[in-house]
């Protein structure tokens, strides 16, 4: 991705390894900031992960592989580095499946930092096949509107939601986007603006509930990351992405989810299955750590909300984009 | 409305007149103090409105009234004070109605305290009536929704969309609120959840985007306020309404636009005529001063949006409870 420093326009990823270090774009002091850090010791490239200095499931499992390569490098026992990195969070599948990908890798003699590397250009290499399947469906001129983060600091680089944005700007074609600020944490405003300033794509922010009121105006599409969907073509996303579905179907909006194929959950029959994560009230009711509601008036802070499949337009994979019905096709066509 | 202090639960209105001095709560330090002031000049009674003092169409013209009163009280020329106080905002119409109405009763030599108590008393009784007529329509166990803040604070005492829950919960009936949080400027988390909390009617805070989620879940009555109600039916009121809005209708839940026969503008034949106020992007962009927003990214900031009629299932006004085919019976059932 396109990062603006006082040294010019770097491009930079989320994680990459350099010179026998772990390097991360600190995530924590963005969008104020941008702040690289690197690590030597897997242990603290566990702790990385752990204090959301990177975050976003693909890099998270992105950091996790270059934690196992550093281990490995540094002759530390593997089942060890394995426990003590996959300690660091406890639900993002993909760190779990990262390390114990790197650890049959290594096991089996590979090259640390290729193996490493292999994994994170995985990634990059769905990405970049779901910004050139989305960008198909972005013309010149259009109103695009996403939500919560699904750029390229979530996913190494490109990302998913917005690599079709990417992709069809640096073909040329000129349009804006409306980055809605997703309370609570705000991931909207403070990582997909950054990330589209960085970027020159023409943005504005928008509070969640000035949706109705630009759809109403004239948006031409909606694309959304997702965290799980479902085998019936129900997703789950950031909270407020339902609530965004339903008004584009009233206006008639297409409504696009970009995701990898590993976001397909066919074990899940619907999104009722899915368990949606309650977190503290504290992310609404404080902001910088000052406390901004009435002392005594609880708030409830669920993190993600399930949108059924019949709101969905399409979903963009690195396959080709399918319609909820053809969900099955999707494994199909790699 | 119920305000607990130190010394117990006190029975406060937002503005009053008492020995000489128009009081006033400072919502600008809601809600995290109740700071209640004092003013015998009324210029300062005029700063108080410029300054956000108090707020709210109703309370404003409460407060321009009282305005007068000091102003007849002392000797000052009512020319003068009339221009003074309507200097104080620009668009609220109260404003300029209160000071009007003041003047003609002054200049008929009323008795200024009597004549300001009396516009004070006429809102608090049109909020009055606001209630019984909406508290029919509250059952207990009910979950309710509303936005942003058209309570007490606004409107001298016991509020529009707010009256209904003070009428059913002082009847005993039991239910709870979801108010959601309202950004950019959070009225819904800071005073109408201030205002819950003081009265003591089970309540939480929501994010905005959080609507879907808990309407699927099963809401049973979403009431808010109105800025403006055209001649259609359509109506204005905080960004965020129309959003949940369409979101009942996909939901079949009961939506309901609580507010007195002053806010019916059958001058204006439809929302499409009515001028949404664009505020600084600051409001969004920062918070308590300090910005939050990547540098280089703009805010849209629209205050309002219209919400059409066909989503309204009833006005609930001091004449009873209208539905939009009905809208011209308003003014008739008086």
């Amino acid at each position: 991705m396109k990062v603006r420093t006082d040294g010019g326009i770097k491009d930079l990823k989320a994680v990459w390894f350099d010179n026998g270090k772990v390097m991360m774009i600190d995530q924590r002091e963005l969008p104020h900031k941008v702040v690289t850090i690197g690590f030597d010791d897997y242990i603290d490239v566990a702790e990385a992960i752990r204090n959301m200095t990177t975050r976003g499931a693909p890099s998270i499992g992105a950091t996790a592989a270059y934690g196992m390569c550093l281990a490995s490098l540094s002759g530390v026992d593997l089942d060890k580095a394995s426990k003590d990195i996959k300690a660091a969070r406890p639900t993002a599948n993909d760190l779990f499946f990262a390390v114990d990908h790197m650890y049959s890798l290594l096991m089996n003699g590979s090259d640390p930092v290729t193996a490493a590397d292999g994994y994170a250009d995985m990634i990059i290499d769905k990405c970049k096949k779901i910004g050139e399947h989305g960008s198909s469906l972005i013309k010149d001129g259009m109103k695009i509107m996403t939500h919560c983060n699904a750029g390229a600091l979530a996913t190494v680089d490109v990302g998913t939601a917005l690599a079709p944005m990417r992709k069809a700007w640096a073909d040329g074609k000129r349009f804006s986007v409306y980055a809605s600020e997703t309370r609570p944490r705000l991931q909207g405003m403070q990582l997909t603006a950054w990330e589209l300033n960085q970027e020159g794509i023409d943005h504005a922010i928008i509070p969640d509930g000035a949706s109705a009121y630009y759809m109403e105006k004239g948006v031409d599409l909606i694309i959304t990351g997702a965290d799980r969907i479902t085998a019936n073509g129900d997703f789950a996303n950031k909270i407020g992405t339902f609530d965004k579905a339903i008004v584009a179907k009233h206006f008639g909006i297409p409504f696009y989810v970009a995701a990898p194929i590993s976001t397909f959950d066919f074990n899940t029959k619907t999104g009722k299955d899915i368990v949606i994560e309650q977190r503290s009230e504290k992310e609404v009711t404080e902001m910088n750590g000052v406390r901004i509601a009435p002392v005594g008036s609880p708030a409830l802070n669920p993190a993600f909300d399930v949108t059924p499949a019949e709101l969905v337009t399409g979903f963009i994979t690195e396959n080709g984009i399918f319609k909820p019905k053809d969900i099955r096709k999707v494994m199909n066509n790699g």
